[in-house]
């Protein structure tokens, strides 16, 4: 890997045009149903790391396409993040007061709106995915099959699944392999949808699509395993949000399952699993080895 | 109109379609997540009347096409309307215990399955719509543009924007331009999307695609219209769920506004409206006309 690769200006760069691109383009707080407009632009547009559209753009980047040619796409994916936040958010789910450093959307403006801004945000995805502005000089078959990867990742056989999965698993005794279909499907299956629908957008073929696929499993999981570690090790002002929740809510996590110590060993095994499956690209994948490393490193 | 023709025996055999499609292609409940599969299923294979996929089939007959081809498409429908029920109803919302006669979503599986069996079914909604196997046959271009055309009548500019709208102005004085927001956003929307996609799924002309767009702006006002009348008028039993609700909640409706004869008098015009934008269509659009009849008429 090219050392010199900057990935703090990398990711403020690409974090940038993001944040632009949905300010631009999120909807503007008009109309008599303008509160919910504001809650959905509160919640998307605080500050986050923007890692899904990132990844999104640099699987592209990796498979010689160019990344920034898919800032809908990607920030559709944003828009999908921010509505599972909102939601996971509400009272009757984790009941947090506290995202990103502000007030959780419900605490802002109400239960009925958040909700609401929810599922906006959600449906907001689908409807960037399928204009035809944001998806000029696609393939029509790349557009239906990035809706189709997306679609899949963040419904019942991915993110809602996974999130219904870890809550009704709360205070139980879990199993590795349940603890693993949580992981997989909770936070996993956004991130290798958000590594296949870039690397489908910049023209891979068969052979990068899986590599890229199996990249994006074992970053998927690395990116769990991390935030379960920062649960319970991270710093709450750094983080934005409160820690300690799994070890009080009796939540599956993998420190819970097998020790602080054995779950970065094995938070280890699978960043080098990740970086082989990346093996047959040349430095064009460097920002996408840059950001697995970066996952296990962070400290928010 | 063909006055043989016999709308009871097509509704309850359209209906029938419909619901052994979902039946057939709704997750099974298996996995750790399997409750919140179990709320999906509950909410959108319980009783209804199945009118908004009964609408995208007649659409798309009345054009030329085969309805019942696309019943996947027709069936996303009802899950994005199970979706809006489920989120309606729940505490925060318009805090209701009995939906077609049984108890709410949230009342049988808790609000947080509640909560992500509404998100799964809006989600599997757009994975219908982009899977290929349900897509066998249709033009990408076509079923992009069905994916946009529902997404944007269930969104922030349709069906969320509306219930949004409905929520802030409750206890308000509300004039009849907003009134008008709330019907034409909250159910008119994905009323006038279902007949537009279908009849894009049947192969309209521009011409007719126009008509049909007329034809479903307005059913989709006359079906609020008469949902407010029969909060007012209708029965409780026969509804399967609470009437008096908007008095009580003082929210804005047509008979709170101009009275219920006016409103009567208002609706019957609105059909005229509606069954003259199918003037150019002959005994193939009769299923429509017949529909937009019943609406008016319906006891539930």
């Amino acid at each position: 890997m090219n050392s010199s690769f900057d990935l703090k200006t990398y990711l403020e760069g690409r974090r940038k045009l993001v944040d632009e691109w949905l300010e631009e383009n999120l909807p503007r707080p008009v109309g008599p149903h303008s509160l919910v407009i504001e809650a959905m632009r509160y919640s998307a547009l605080s500050k986050g790391k923007r890692i899904r559209p990132i990844l999104l753009m640099a699987a592209a980047d990796a498979v010689g396409g160019d990344g920034t040619r898919f800032l809908p796409q990607a920030s559709a994916l944003e828009c999908i993040h921010a509505y599972s936040l909102i939601h996971d958010d509400l009272p009757a789910m984790d009941d947090d007061d506290l995202r990103r450093g502000v007030p959780t959307c419900h605490k802002a403006f109400g239960e009925a709106m958040a909700i609401l801004a929810g599922d906006a945000l959600l449906n907001y995805a689908f409807e960037i995915l399928s204009s035809p502005s944001h998806s000029k000089g696609l393939d029509p078959e790349t557009v239906i099959s990035v809706i189709g990867t997306i679609g899949h990742a963040s419904g019942i056989n991915g993110m809602v699944g996974g999130q219904a999965a870890d809550v009704l698993m709360e205070g139980k005794e879990v199993d590795e392999e349940t603890l693993r279909f949580i992981h997989v499907h909770k936070t996993g299956a956004i991130i290798k949808a958000a590594i296949k629908a870039g690397a489908i957008l910049g023209g891979a073929d068969p052979i990068q699509l899986e590599r890229m696929e199996e990249f994006g499993y074992h970053l998927g999981l690395l990116f769990q395993i991390k935030d379960d570690l920062l649960d319970v090790e991270g710093d709450e002002k750094r983080l934005g949000k409160r820690t300690k929740k799994d070890a009080e809510k009796k939540k599956a996590t993998y420190p819970a399952l097998f020790g602080i110590e054995r779950t970065k060993q094995m938070g280890q095994e699978i960043l080098k699993e990740a970086i082989d499956a990346l093996s047959i690209f040349g430095p064009e994948a460097d920002a996408l080895r840059s950001v697995a490393n970066y996952v296990v490193r962070r400290s928010r």
